[in-house]
């Protein structure tokens, strides 16, 4: 496979540094190619604006999805977009290494995706979810975070951490229609030994070994929905 | 009140624009105070790193929420977080308005919570949730998206609006202690009419005239969760 690992943190020696390095010499040993995009070295711009935009299809008034149609259809997206895009589309995976900040991503990489999966290529109008532009491409959430499992359980104080990363597992990566791998999240770094790193590390290694045979999570499927988005079956009705 | 506004928008034609030009006149009007934190005219640097800091606690590793508590323990936050962070201290209510970019903030504000929500003030060891350092205040989600309401119900397409938003309502404005209205939401705004945007001004002004007297939503209380932060009742074994 082709994979494209898109990184950030803040530390070059940090745990999240240690699982890309990981995962580069991982997948090159296992016969696939690897292109990383390191956020923070690239001193990514974050911030979605309109100088994304060589030329404006309408320079009085931004509407940022709107112009990214016009630009990416006209090739007039800021040069550091359009070389994003060429991994994107190039990649048959794409990894996300990120330290959850917020239950989320770092601003960073929230800013490569409000950037980078354009409207026009990646989804626009009724191409999303399994009709979304990136449709045959798999991507993999891989992150650490402070808190302990049982903080995140149903009953967890913060519960399921899968509700919690649903903005970025459904809204955004199965939203463009990528066949999405179960997240590899590491807890409580922070606070864990060297030896509890290391095994985090060989549980990541693990998951990349089984990238090609792992199930991926069930998400909407267009094909239930009709032309204007409304359930094809009232559920609830059959439910009763 | 003393009435922040943290906003975020990257035309200054915009909904969002006339959401938040339309609260300043609406909550000076109505007696309270207000500051607006415009982050795109601010320029505000989005992205979390070392030179958030005068002085590194640790210059060789950086582990930001570590630095963030020196940092503000010291008073060598960089200027331009301390004077957001003023402004929260001051704040009686904060509004976060901005349009949602894949059901998330966009980027430039993600860094604001980011770098301005700092550990050791905001939250930190204990200090979360009903206990955390923002207690005492508000805070309220106002924000504008492309979909229409029924694509956000329960059995919708995306599936309920407030899943999609609990990183920041619960992940984020709760976490730091603040209670949280019902956020305001503008459906399918890049459709519809001038008429039936006026008409969402106008219910923001009414939820902007009962602030005081709406309900809050409830998130997890820190009384319900022992030391180690496991349930101190099993609601499942009660279930049964």
């Amino acid at each position: 496979m082709k994979v494209l690992i898109v990184f950030a943190h803040n530390e070059e020696k940090s745990f999240n540094t240690a699982m890309k390095n990981l995962a580069v010499e991982r997948l090159l040993g296992n016969g696939h190619e690897v292109i990383v995009s390191d956020l923070y070295a690239m001193k990514f711009k974050a911030v979605a604006d309109g100088d994304d935009f060589l030329e404006r299809a309408n320079p009085d008034y931004l509407v940022y999805a709107m112009e990214q149609r016009v630009a990416y259809k006209n090739g007039t997206l800021a040069p550091d977009i359009m070389a994003e895009l060429e991994k994107v589309k190039w990649a048959d995976l794409i990894i996300f290494n990120f330290p959850i900040y917020w239950y989320s991503m770092p601003a960073i990489m929230k800013g490569w995706v409000d950037r980078v999966l354009v409207s026009g290529y990646c989804y626009g109008g009724m191409r999303f979810y399994d009709r979304g532009g990136l449709a045959g491409k798999k991507a993999l959430v891989a992150t650490s975070l402070g808190g302990q499992p049982h903080m995140f359980e149903k009953d967890g104080i913060h519960g399921e951490l899968e509700l919690l990363l649903k903005p970025i597992l459904q809204g955004t990566l199965a939203y463009t229609g990528m066949a999405v791998l179960p997240p590899f999240v590491a807890f409580h770094v922070p606070y864990i030994s060297a030896e509890a790193r290391a095994a985090y590390l060989e549980d990541y290694a693990a998951r990349l070994d089984a990238l090609e045979s792992t199930e991926v999570m069930r998400f909407p499927s267009m094909d239930d929905f009709d032309e204007k988005l409304h359930p094809r079956v009232d559920k609830s009705a059959l439910a009763i």
